[in-house]
């Protein structure tokens, strides 16, 4: 009866930042409170800025909305969507943390096959904080999970792994299905839980979903501009897509690693295909061109930072894309204020990212 | 009481050969006994061929020795292996199918979570004559499985999926390490089931195991070489590593999958890891030098077989690993041999496989 329950410090405590883009009350966050409260959040308010935003008690937050965005950056404010989730992405840059938690307000606790509640956080951090394998597959997944290894065949001079940029969890319930998919299956749920975490390879590609997802500020930070969307913009729903995009071609670039799997959350809540099929549909044509421009896409050995490298890119959207459609000449000068912005907001510069040495090309 | 029992057929009972290669009597397929025994067994005997080997009764086989190997081969007898389980691939010349599984004598049936037993050959026959998906990762896994699709943000001209050529199975208890991992953690055991069947994308490579793999005989059969090992080689423990990276570039060029993960199979008895060592040691830094060549190694255009592949890839073992040891030159001579030999066994010559449109690169 004497003895003090211990409470063990949470990983990372007052190294991450949640982001959370909303529109409404965070009722949402009740059931993240044994995992959240101890964390910081930063709250991205979309919308009519003279909404009040109601957020549970106990949470230690900060909250932005569009005249805070607009105060704060000023003309560069441009470059932040509104009306979009996209506008997360703001939360990114006003951050000072190492690491990020990126989720959305449907996004609930799912439980794992035994029904425990899953500490998502928690998986993320294992993630992020353990390094990634992107040169070469390994055949039982994640080889620095307990219980696990690099199986034999795999060389042992790529088992220190990289550094691990980004962390994407997955979804139970709904499924993070385009416009047409929803359509065509309304009723299908995700209910299957695989119980892997894997580093996506060098030079693949992948669908990167906003909604459930963590990141190495300080390794990636710069690239995780969602883009342009929303009001006043020719689409929607590719914001985290196009993040996801260019962050790979940098990550690969600069010899870091992505990482997706656990952890699972419970998407609650589908969105209205129609509405979806709206916003969707230049990307989803758009798109047939712009994967096979960031599978070619190379960035020179001068870029060693994702600051550069992100530049670099921008110029590459300029002259590849814009003939694909005017709107890319405006996603790629907003990619360019963005940088600008970011650059404005974190003065120290972080840290350049070092280039480690990947296995012969 | 009056109604028959219906017994489905089991899928491509025609089209399938099992094929195993031993050293002693086949108990282990007492178990399988449900799954196998509709199906025709390849049995290639390694070692003594004057030893009787048991098959319990009621399996429909053939058996080949090293006697059969050497009268049916004559002089192209010496591409085969012996004292090595790498004389498996015999087995995939002589078959006349169009799908190999091919399985280890210390495999057994393995349980799902809920307590089911496995049927391995099954769930390797749906990943093959469902396609795979190399040029973009999708985070749900398999697309083609119930309950999954492709993500929002996957390219729609992505989703027919290219013909899968390997299905490569995993293994619960003992996993397949090398020795050193065997000797750093002689307890460890794979426990975790993973619920995911996915593409091994373009451009990586992976350690491919042969204990429990399935494949398109039309499509990449002549790939499925397992080199020079055991009796007379300085190497061992290197035959399916060799025979899956050949395959993995093969497959890319050709435009076909590879998938990995699903079905697992019981692996009850690890090798001794001082005899591995002594087997695995000089592949062990051979290695380091075989993983660059296989990743940075292009097939011209005119390569539109895989025989036409293979005997590429043999010259270029010759030219870039010859000096890495004089092995390779003795290996690039058989890797000849074996096409010859393939050739001669399989006059039809196989379809030629057609260049499917890949992706933009």
């Amino acid at each position: 009866m004497a003895q003090a329950a211990v409470t063990p410090t949470p990983l990372l405590k007052d190294e991450l930042d949640i982001v959370i883009p909303t529109i409404r009350n965070l009722d949402f966050l009740e059931m993240w409170r044994p995992f959240f409260q101890p964390y910081h959040l930063i709250i991205v308010q979309d919308g009519d800025p003279s909404k009040v935003i109601k957020v549970p008690e106990g949470f230690d937050y900060e909250l932005y909305n569009r005249n805070d965005i607009n105060r704060i950056l000023g003309p560069k404010a441009s470059c932040i969507s509104f009306k979009d989730s996209a506008c997360r992405c703001f939360g990114f840059m006003v951050s000072k943390k190492k690491y990020i938690y990126t989720i959305d307000d449907d996004c609930f606790v799912a439980k794992d096959p035994s029904g425990k509640d899953i500490n998502a956080l928690e998986q993320h951090i294992t993630n992020i904080l353990s390094p990634s394998t992107p040169f070469f597959f390994n055949t039982l997944y994640d080889p620095y999970r307990e219980g696990a290894d690099f199986v034999r065949g795999y060389p042992f001079s790529l088992r220190e792994g990289v550094p691990t940029a980004v962390s994407h969890g997955l979804w139970l319930n709904i499924p993070d299905y385009d416009a047409p998919t929803q359509l065509v299956k309304p009723r299908e749920r995700n209910s299957r839980y695989v119980d892997a975490v894997l580093t996506i390879p060098k030079g693949t590609l992948f669908p990167m979903c906003g909604m459930n997802l963590a990141f190495n500020r300080e390794l990636i930070g710069p690239a995780m501009y969602f883009g342009l969307m929303g009001d006043g913009q020719p689409i929607g729903r590719y914001d985290d897509m196009w993040a996801g995009w260019c962050t790979k071609v940098i990550t690969d670039h600069l010899g870091l690693g992505v990482k997706t799997g656990l952890p699972y959350i419970w998407h609650s809540k589908a969105s209205n295909p129609f509405v979806n099929l709206k916003k969707e549909y230049k990307g989803i044509y758009w798109q047939e061109e712009l994967i096979p421009f960031f599978q070619s896409a190379t960035l020179p050995k001068e870029c060693t930072t994702v600051q550069k490298c992100y530049i670099e890119l921008s110029k590459q959207v300029k002259s590849k894309l814009g003939k694909v459609d005017e709107y890319f000449l405006k996603l790629a000068d907003a990619m360019v204020t963005w940088i600008e912005a970011w650059d404005e907001l974190n003065p120290s510069g972080g840290k350049p990212a070092e280039l480690p040495n990947g296995p012969a090309k």
